[in-house]
């Protein structure tokens, strides 16, 4: 390459636990990540975590994103449900409103919206709840970005609104020839060899490509990379991707 | 009286539905009152409902008020809970970020802080809840105003932060001699007789006076007179009052 | 008719308050029914409500009957949610196992199983949630028979099982000219007129058949009758169509 | 001791996870305790991890007892809740109608009722609240024993009422010298030492003795012993402590 890579973003979903309940390893994510997906009560997210999240992010310089999400704590956000658009709206303008008032307290402000689990998978085809999603962040003002799949129904409707939009990649998810992710119920979905995470992380930076799980080469352009921070050495993992995005003079910088 | 009666708040609880369910009319009591108490969410008020109150009262000119509360939706926030001083003042600033963004989306603001129901009465000598409230008040930001009872310690720990503050008085309730609420579990604590309600609202805001239970004068002074609205009949009997207020002369104006 | 008319069972929603919140007259009804669909917690239905239907439903002789749902408080379980088939069986099952502790504690017992809102339309034709239902009331023990639409999925799979069931129809409902509910959101597809829901009552109940939405004659054989109790003038509107049913010589009796 | 020690029952909180959220090592604890204190969903518990635990239990012949609760996930149910009494008995009820209709599919049953959190500190001195569990535990029928403190209100109000008790005591919390624990606020309330916590678990056992903080001999008569297994390395020192047991001659029996 020749010309020099663009900034890329690192994002994780943070502060997902619930009262006693903690999932996901929060200081820890901080130190590596650049947008921090802060859950906001509804799949997940106490507001005690949700202030002590907001204030070590503006700390470390970590942009603050809502992760927006069904009502639904006892699926964690993972069930879809059919919540009519008008309603799901209103429930995202509300879950960024609780954020934002934590966000601006710690100095900082909610720079971004990103729905979570099985919102972000239904909106990425469902038009009816892709335009709510949006409604509901025009609705919370300050035309806050749309982090989201490329090719997605939400960035096309974020776009349309005109919503600032941002798409992500996968480093641990395999793709389809035609750049779309493999659902994961299919074999290979799930990229779980370290090695190849950091390698494909390396890739898709430096050269907006991923190998397809068929084997063809594919072009993901993403202003984002996504990490996994709810399993077990899921952080280490994710120290060890931005080392190796560092090393490869990928310059990391939020998006929003 | 020969100098002018001082300008009198009508408050009241709105929005105390949740999803299918309803209480409060809330667009009687929006053509009542001055200040709406808009529940956030934890004892009552989903989004969607939230939404609309703060539509309806920003397009009639009623200030719109955080009715914060525990969360308690199973027990509407009417029993007490030793909530830890730190995680109650951070459900107290998510109560009022969420409202917030409804507030402001309909062209208003949250213009000041309530507690509901068992918080309400817990800080009214619970020293150690009062200061959450307040500094869950204070984090929010905005040096929003606090409705209580005058004599409380939800008020004094308000008024030591420098927040504003104001008293409210209940015509339907009965006072000992003191000045204080006559406990609701004792005979006679409320006021059923609508003449006598209507009689009292009057007296208290041109003459800032009660006759207590026991038969005495008693000196009430408050900037607020809450109404109730929960109730079968509530909704007409509040008009009653405020006509009669209109009738007196008195000014009504809210506080915030 | 020469041959005598076949019992009807009368089946209603109740108990769909929750703590401060009430929607359904559960004593008007339960005057009415002869089978009460008495909500288990999860879309409504607090433990004392539950505690409270069942003392009454047992004192009047009538049957009691879980009313199973998705866990929605927040959407009255009227949401489709693409709850994964273990969890949702054992949701149904935990709320049976709620209910019937209530049942047995007022001589009674949990005598079949209904499920509430969008789990019912979703069970009409998802074989998986309709074996999980299924599924649910199996571990539940008792072989409770399951209630329902008249070929649906549902029942199918609750034959399949061993089961008993029991088919409903609805005398306020639109029907279509092969016999399925005309979808609530066509034109038409609620009948308001009093007097035409009395008048299918009873041909429902005679002739077991309806006049379709386009005018045929349709064969429609059900058990149960559905009455439908949460609107204002529903409880009254339930009385008017026993006393048709009564007055026609139909005789009234629970199915289980 | 010339007379052969009593047989001692370990019990420990199980099945305290809520959807996506883990927190006991259940598989673990019910290789080590004769009783498992089940999670009923309102502090903790959902219905799959109810029926999953319940399996196990019986698998490995261990005693189900119902840990019922306040409704409280967020905090755990460690608030105190002036709960209504007779809503806190219908409460009570519900929750164990819930673990038994899983604990008879699995083929065993709830055999005990043990308060959590912050309802059985309340139940220790409250007799509003102590009365109101135990009316919860006899309307759920099956005269269950209740398990908790020597010398509560609770235990007192199990015996007025003709129900079986059950006293315990904890190796790894400091007693007074008359034999109340020390209060958790206090310093040295909590033994941390391991080797420690073995040595008084024996010494419970055996001699029905603990050395109270402040030196003396105090007498503790306990039928159960509570094994804590919410924090890392639980599940090991709960398997020591048997290990000690078992190697002193302790007969390890469940009481119910």
């Amino acid at each position: 390459m020749t010309h020099p890579a663009p900034a890329l973003d690192l994002n994780a979903d943070l502060g997902e636990g619930f009262g006693r309940w903690r999932l996901t390893d929060d200081e820890a994510l901080l130190s590596v990540v650049t947008s921090a997906n802060v859950a906001c009560g509804f799949h997940a997210g106490d507001p005690s975590t949700m202030r002590r999240v907001c204030e070590q992010a503006v700390a470390r310089g970590v942009r603050i994103g809502a992760q927006v999400s069904y009502r639904d704590l006892a699926g964690f956000g993972r069930r879809a449900m059919d919540v009519p658009p008008d309603e799901l709206a209103d429930e995202i303008t509300y879950q960024i409103g609780a954020l934002r008032v934590f966000a601006r307290a710690a100095g900082g402000d909610v720079a971004y919206v990103k729905p979570h689990g099985a919102l972000y998978n239904r909106a990425v085809t469902d038009a009816d709840q892709a335009n709510a999603v949006v409604a509901g962040v025009l609705r919370a003002g300050g035309r806050l970005p749309v982090l989201g799949l490329p090719g997605s129904r939400l960035l096309a409707a974020a776009e349309e609104a005109g919503l600032p939009t941002a798409a992500e990649a996968f480093a641990d998810r395999a793709y389809t020839a035609v750049g779309t992710l493999v659902p994961r119920r299919q074999e290979g979905a799930v990229v779980t060899d370290e090695e190849a995470v950091v390698a494909r992380s390396v890739r898709l930076a430096r050269d907006a490509a991923v190998t397809a799980l068929t084997g063809e080469e594919v072009a993901v352009r993403a202003r984002s990379l996504c990490l996994h921070g709810d399993t077990p050495g899921a952080a280490a993992l994710a120290r060890r991707v931005r080392a190796a995005l560092e090393a490869a003079g990928v310059r990391l910088e939020a998006f929003a």
